[in-house]
């Protein structure tokens, strides 16, 4: 096959906006399309071939027209978000054929990309890991724990740490940086394999399973005795509520993401937010967008973590573009163990 | 009458714990205490003839045993809060019979301090202003605006400023710091002739009557059609609710208070939290007593504004300690148009 000749390329299309649960039929794989493996003559573009999708639960908030902090998805066109992928041709000065990147990419096998902002596609330098990580703990999802927690929510050595949804992609993440700093950190998720891996793989200094306790309330407050210095926000609701009275004086809560309520038709109503005055409670919403400046220090200190062993990393990869929208559903439910990945090709 | 004879020494007395809104009867007045007034031989302890006591809406939390940010008053003992004084016998070396004070004393015509910490009790050494002001605009009540606003808040000048109970002792005072900022400030109030005042006396740049607004979510956007920066939150519950939405990018909210739930028994449910992480807004709560190292540079720039004349402030004040219980109880009714002071003794 000659570059310049049109190949096949399968998609995944966004169907259209939902309220409620996402369902697979919310996504439609698409085997009709094809794509030529050049960038037009002239032009600023860069030709991908993706390897690796990234699964990441903001992304319900681009199935809602208008409700997001980001842009919604568009009905009937591909799903976007997160990748890894290789350059195949560039008509950009800034990408070279043969370059892996990481960024913003369409789900589907080849992505073709306009005018790239700096911040939305960068190339990769550092390749002593696997470059699936950069779909996560080199990438949107290491930036966010990091945002979230080193920067944001100012840790100092010997503070307590909470952290829900904490085998998540970004969760698995702060438990590491909270321990790397000296802090004490318990962390919860719903299952056994999961508070099993927080304690074993992760080195969390307890866990449990948020499932199997009737009153996070008392379960919080057994694990905090002298209060919540961090909470690593990444559930709200109900949660949140039970947190708010656990909290210690000038305690910090980043706020990375609410995952209980995007898919609540009326959210959960929090009752005690005069918790933030009583114990003078900093409470902030982040983007990782707004901080990517903040990447190069962020790589250095990653490399460095690496080069001591400092980190581990679990990854949920499934096989195929096919199985994509069933790998982001289940983000929803909890069914994934680490980071959720989507292996579109093989590098 | 010699100094060491005792006098009679009326007192507002604390009844008992209460939950609900406060009433007149949850307070007793005494007067057949009587007080000496000498300090004891040898102690470090001030003795205080009251001049002005301050009422605010922070004390509601002290009549409740278990559920406040502050020690709870104690039941018989006499009600304690802010109030300007003259020291009339000292045997503390920081304070000399003839000082005027403000800080922490009793609902007394005379107090006896016991080892008074130095952020509980300062000496006023600015007295081109009536000494009253000491209860409010150049006591807790200004520092706490200062401090909400001009350092916690980060303002910007140009940025758009909400104030919620804005005809308040602390409103009235964010109103103005916002405008000295170069910001534009909007006020709500529960009434036209408060309205009236932040419009004509206070220089908001527009102020409304929350109480004939039906939709305050509505409201906050005809005001502010790009967001609100800054929201200075004394409110709460419903009011919160309505701004969240309305937030612009990066906003800050600032947590002074809650008083519309303070005597509510079950608290307000806020439904939209998530917008924290739309718009990336931090919300903090915060203590003005957490911030009195900054009192001097607040008095610095105080002095200034009151030789430029660019400060207008207002009081309510009642006179005669008998009248204290109504005052503080019209706080939570909004019965008071600027800060409330009961006068006790002429200076």
């Amino acid at each position: 096959m000659a570059n310049g000749d049109e190949v096949s390329n399968e998609q995944i299309l966004f169907r259209d906006y939902i309220s409620g649960f996402p369902k697979e039929t919310d996504m439609i794989l698409s085997t009709t399309g094809t794509i030529r493996l050049k960038v037009p003559e002239g032009s600023n573009s860069v030709l991908l071939k993706n390897l690796y999708l990234s699964c990441d639960p903001y992304m319900r908030g681009r199935m809602t027209q208008s409700d997001s902090y980001v842009a919604a998805f568009t009905p009937g066109k591909p799903i976007t978000g997160y990748a890894v992928s290789e350059v195949l041709d560039s008509g950009n000065p800034n990408f070279e054929k043969g370059d892996y990147v990481w960024g913003f990419a369409g789900w589907e096998q080849y992505s073709l990309i306009e005018n790239p902002h700096p911040m939305s596609l960068m190339k990769i330098s550092y390749t002593d890991v696997p470059l699936s990580y950069y779909t996560g703990i080199l990438g949107m999802t290491g930036m966010t724990a990091y945002v979230g927690f080193n920067v944001l929510a100012s840790p100092k050595k010997g503070e307590s740490v909470y952290v829900s949804a904490a085998s998540g992609a970004v969760g698995q993440m702060v438990g590491q940086f909270a321990k790397i700093m000296g802090c004490y950190v318990v962390g919860s998720a719903g299952s056994k394999e999961k508070v099993d891996l927080l304690k074993n793989k992760f080195g969390f200094d307890d866990a449990f399973n948020y499932k199997e306790e009737p009153d996070w309330t008392a379960t919080l407050k057994r694990y905090f005795p002298k209060g919540i210095d961090i909470y690593f926000e990444n559930v709200g609701g109900k949660m949140l509520e039970a947190v708010l009275p656990n909290m210690a004086v000038r305690g910090r809560i980043p706020v990375c993401g609410m995952i209980s309520q995007y898919n609540l038709q009326q959210h959960d109503g929090i009752h005690n937010l005069t918790q933030l005055l009583k114990k003078r409670v900093r409470m902030e919403g982040f983007n990782v967008s707004d901080h990517y400046h903040l990447y190069p220090e962020f790589m250095e200190l990653m490399k460095q973590y690496f080069m001591d062993e400092k980190l581990v990393y679990v990854e949920d990869m499934v096989e195929g573009i096919e199985s994509a929208p069933v790998a982001l559903i289940g983000l929803f439910t909890g069914q994934n163990v680490g980071k959720q990945v989507v292996k579109v090709s093989h590098e």
